[in-house]
């Protein structure tokens, strides 16, 4: 017989508040667009108590996919930071383990900060084409947010593969959302 | 409102299969038993259509917490290797994002194979405190199974922090489920 115990079940679902901040019918036509959207999520995320990353997946057309918010906390969860959850998202609802699988039009995730280790290897096999980072690596580690063992190499390795990678695009927008989580974290953890 | 097609859900929860090579209630007392657990599981995955890839979270004490199977085909989600799979289910049944949270035991990963990138990164999130690895990489990348962007200095990255990590427990029987699938012409998803 399956106890509870050590059987557990893993639900994942977006939170209540996604719609406030994502337009599923619109179209995000330029990239800055996209990348206010992933930074919008980051910062509604703050406000609901969750750590200060967002994702967004979409289409190249502009067509929006997934997002992602981090949701290590809601969820007991490491490993769902905000482009894991968003891959998870978009390929669920595309129905393949590959945004890049034949058929399907090419993906593209914009992530408010550049991905950690995880995010990184994670985003390789998620089948997205292009990455676009928001803030730095020294924006989230000045936070104390480790990024893990991420090298230029690391990166070449993706590009290596076809996968183009940018970055500091709307940094500064998505560096104030680590900083209000500072300022926030500062009021909740130390009161 | 929310649209099903916008809005998937994700659900993650064991195989049918689980119970018949994880015993929940006995001690793995040795490296040798945890590890021959994670082959047994990525075993029994082949045998039922997953990816060759297993793994299993014990405490240093020889408790097994959770197991971890590739679900990448299963569920359709890139993200869902084996040790990913396992960290979750740890991670939901002892109720905290870390496994290395105040009051709980030392955890340990035993993984069939060296982790992928993701699983990499993901391990330094995660808590867990020694990772033995039964084949290498070299191992999985001859049947075209892609490892991504691990180098020396990122093992030397978790190290640093604590971790300790071992290789070539049981290569061999681990090697031998990796080469079982290649004969059953298993899908190779992310060649």
């Amino acid at each position: 017989m399956r106890s509870q115990d050590t059987h557990p079940a893993i639900h994942i679902d977006y939170p209540a508040w996604v719609d406030s901040v994502a337009d599923w019918a619109r179209t995000y036509a330029s990239d800055e667009e996209r990348m206010k959207l992933a930074i919008a999520v980051s910062r509604a995320n703050v406000d609901n108590g969750g750590g200060p990353f967002g994702a967004a997946i979409f289409e190249k057309s502009g067509r929006l996919v997934a997002v992602g918010m981090n949701s290590v906390l809601r969820y007991n969860n490491s490993a769902l930071h905000g482009e894991m959850f968003a891959f998870m998202m978009a390929q669920k609802r595309v129905g393949s383990f590959s945004l890049n699988a034949p058929g399907l039009p090419v993906h593209e995730l914009f992530t408010s900060c550049e991905p950690c280790a995880m995010c990184l290897g994670g985003a390789l096999w998620s089948g997205v084409r292009r990455i676009v980072c928001g803030a730095a690596r020294e924006d989230a580690t000045r936070l104390n947010f480790e990024e893990g063992p991420v090298f230029p190499e690391s990166y070449k390795y993706l590009e290596d593969r076809g996968i183009r990678i940018e970055h500091n695009l709307l940094r500064d927008q998505a560096k104030a959302v680590l900083e209000l989580y500072r300022s926030k974290g500062g009021k909740i953890y130390n009161a």
